[in-house]
């Protein structure tokens, strides 16, 4: 509980010095920024204001030089806490004009009649209203392009201090975890287990709890992302919560899933199944490998190899989101290196339509993989 | 307690028509929707799974006949429980084409060649690859514009089943903030604070609390937006926390002050004057007046008429998002119409960069407003 919060500016200036490489390697002048994380990685500016759309944020990382942040005035006394010194703020909201002038004088100080990059790959959006993006492309001399992958190819290492924040938050969760029984039971509806379960994962240090999905049913579940309902659990059930809770802006993201009474020979089986695959999967999550072959070596236990997958994918990476690049699917190729954060989430059929799901979170070092969470064993623990 | 979760069909058979009446009118053939609540709106899609950034969903509203969703399989049980029936999926992700060529298909089809609107205003965000929009575009016969604001048209004005939701979700809240005493104290950090509170929420049947934050500070807070730190309360504080919690989807948003052992006389009073701003808003909130009107009303109390705000604004709409339009700002001349909920969130400078914020929900009727929250009177309430 002792870990500090924040990180020391050298963190930041680390992760400056390589976007500047990558920048100066890709032709562009600079980044421009608009989304919560890619606007954290670089500055440190953590708030849950975020849930509210209406303002946009922006900073733009030059090529040379520091980080430049153009943002509502309501967020200047936060962010001047940062190592952040050039801090340009309007008011906002302001229909007129959102930030969009400020912005595209800005730009043309920092990237004159340069290319500028703009997150526009797998898994990125830009938040700000497209309108708005329009208007600033009249305003400005510079130019904009994608941002060859750049935050993706900086934010899928962590450093030393990320991995420790997650398995932090990797083990809030587990203390949650192995508090089940005090709030579920036979006859508790599962809303009420959902409620619980977030209570105790505040209880146990969480900041706050961005994410929880889960269900109970028996042979299995329909379904991974539906929010609880008020069915009570009943004998037979098979109860997973899978959650994505934060400590200082990172999260984990894992499951456990619950015996309600003597579980099924079926969802007992199908459950030591999944286990033996995240142990296949860990083993084969090493430097040298890739996202695919990962995938391949859990898919070959939980469905003898069909190269397919109901949900999706077997694992993601993690960090400062819920779910991060890279995905162990087929098409990924993407090789595992040192400081990728991932999970491991093989999923098995019970039965048709019906499934189960099991993740651990784990990190990749110069030999292999670690885990961040305390990994299941294969029996199902009984509530 | 007992209010039902979800709408009646008939809610989305009215929220449709209004659209394809809306869609009509400004000669667009559909609406391209990408983001959470523009697609729960039309479809009652409930989950907590937006909190992955990693797959792109979206929703067609065609100006005749049924939406359809072109999602990804995961959420394809999830989407079947709703009232729509046709539903195409692929399975995501897919770094090569993450729906991309099913989503062109389906619009050629549903669209063919007429115009197709993407929301592009203020508030508003594509939640899309920006380089997928660009494929896309290069894939249909169909063209591209705004939504001539019809989402915010429709969202904007809310109906019963929505009031009493939001209604909900302020009970929840009113009842964790009576509990206050049970949890803050002289010496308690203020994370701790934090995180209790949330588990209150949630003990008075939130589903989740998207939104905390506040700050504890003598004579004024200098930031509304900072998560916790590990500071306890002191002597002469005033402790303010600000609440975005949501039950079944839809938020309430309002913040509480109190102070820790007696207040001083200039906290005291700034406090009683944000009462009155508070009141005086509430008695301008009326059909017929604008959003500027309000503003003006409440303008006049903490800055004698200034006509400016720290914070960009004193109150906003709210719903299924923690703020919504309109603005409580100087330039927002929406005329206020029965079914509009808002908030009344003046601010009020107490020293050099330190100020007070309350906050209050409320509906616009047609004779004037009604609180959703019960409103706070002029003392601060003494921890």
């Amino acid at each position: 509980m002792s870990l500090p919060r924040g990180f020391p500016d050298e963190e930041y200036h680390a992760r400056l010095a390589r976007a500047q490489e990558m920048l100066a390697e890709a032709d562009l002048a600079a980044l421009l920024l608009t989304t919560e994380p890619e606007i954290r990685y670089f500055t440190g500016f953590l708030t849950r204001f975020w849930e509210s759309p209406t303002r946009p944020w922006f900073l733009i990382v030059p090529v040379a030089g520091n980080p430049v942040a153009v943002i509502p005035s309501i967020g200047q006394a936060l962010m001047s806490q940062t190592w952040i010194t050039d801090v340009r703020t309007w008011t906002s909201p302001n229909p007129a004009d959102d930030g969009v002038s400020l912005l595209a004088d800005t730009l043309s100080e920092v990237a004159r009649s340069g290319k500028v990059g703009l997150p526009d790959g797998s898994e990125t959006h830009l938040r700000m209203p497209i309108a708005d993006l329009d208007a600033l492309k009249s305003k400005v001399g510079c130019t904009f392009a994608g941002d060859a992958g750049i935050m993706r190819r900086l934010r899928v290492i962590k450093s030393v201090a990320e991995i420790a924040k997650i398995r932090h938050s990797c083990d809030i969760a587990g203390r949650a975890f192995s508090r089940m029984a005090e709030i579920a039971r036979l006859g508790v509806p599962l809303e009420e287990v959902f409620r619980r379960f977030q209570m105790l994962c505040l209880d146990e240090g969480a900041d706050w709890v961005p994410y929880l999905a889960g269900a109970s049913d028996p042979d299995g579940y329909a379904d991974v992302i539906s929010p609880a309902t008020g069915a009570p659990l009943a004998m037979g059930d098979v109860l997973m919560l899978d959650t994505g809770l934060v400590w200082d802006g990172y999260f984990c993201d894992y499951d456990r899933n619950f015996a309600v009474g003597t579980p099924s020979p079926l969802v007992a089986d199908a459950h030591a199944r999944l286990i033996d695959a995240t142990e296949a999967g860990f083993a084969a999550a090493r430097p040298g490998a890739t996202a695919a072959d990962v995938f391949h070596a859990m898919d070959a236990i939980v469905t003898g190899g069909t190269g397919t997958s109901e949900v999706g994918r077997l694992g993601h990476g993690l960090g400062m989101q819920l779910t991060e690049w890279p995905s162990f699917i087929p098409e990924d190729q993407t090789p595992l290196l040192p400081g990728m954060v991932l999970t491991l989430e093989p999923s098995i059929e019970v039965g048709q339509g019906r499934f189960l799901v099991h993740e651990e979170n784990i990190v990749i070092g110069a030999e292999g993989a670690s885990y961040l969470t305390t990994p299941a064993g294969r029996d199902l623990p009984v509530l």
